[in-house]
């Protein structure tokens, strides 16, 4: 474990534009359309990436706070079971890296039109990653409380 | 696009553990079994992930090279088209972000026993989260020729 100390560090490949304004961005999250303006000189690196009805967009979240609480009741529910942050996809993991797959509308040159990213407008984009069949989970185990969640 | 030069950093939350060699992989990748060593700083933050079949690990590919290429024939073969590397899933990405859908075979403190995890021994990982309803697309639309090779 001698390497825990080593920090990673990256540029930006491009930026988030959302006309949402922040706090509705949870609410909105399932229609939310964005923009990803990805920089002009990865424009080449976008070759065929249309050929994919989704994406995988990995962001990092600069707002977010509260990184030193390890665990919590899920979306500040106290009904619902203390939960690790590792453990939930909530905005206060140790690393605020986001993880939103999300339906690309459209790809005009470096402007990628995409549905349901819940990233704030200005959030800067580390990667994204084309989503194809081996990311398909047929039935994934969850939890008894994020079922019924989801089933409201 | 003023902050495209800004540079962000992250700690690893741990490190992957691997016996495959280096070179093998790749082409283990869909059965290989790994251990992601969790810093001990984080067990609290595990607290509920054994709820959950499956997880996303995002890992720092730290010998991954060639990031200067922005296009490329994926896997090497020239009879598959031209292809952007963000279009890809290669590991020639601007951030050389690793991002695997793994199945979560044991929990063992902060030990996480994982099947599917295409990452070399040693490699940082930046972040897990829980694999939910809302990462399940259907019937993702892929390239021609995703799909022939996925079919062989």
């Amino acid at each position: 474990m001698d390497q825990s100390n080593s920090a990673y560090c990256f540029n930006p490949i491009g930026f988030v534009r959302a006309d949402v304004p922040d706090e509705q961005v949870a609410k909105q999250r399932s229609t939310m359309i964005s923009t990803l303006e990805i920089l002009p000189q990865y424009s080449a690196a976008l070759l065929g990436l249309d050929s994919y009805s989704h994406i995988i967009v990995l962001f990092w979240m600069h707002q977010a706070g509260g990184r030193e609480q390890l665990q919590y009741h899920p979306r500040g529910d106290e009904r619902l079971p203390k939960t690790g942050v590792l453990a939930s996809r909530g905005r206060n993991h140790p690393n605020p890296v986001g993880l939103a797959v999300a339906e690309l509308v459209n790809v005009d040159d470096v402007r990628l039109t995409v549905r349901r990213v819940d990233a704030f407008d200005g959030t800067p984009i580390i990667d994204i990653k084309p989503y194809d069949n081996y990311d398909v989970v047929t039935h994934p185990r969850v939890p008894a409380w994020f079922q019924q969640r989801q089933n409201k």
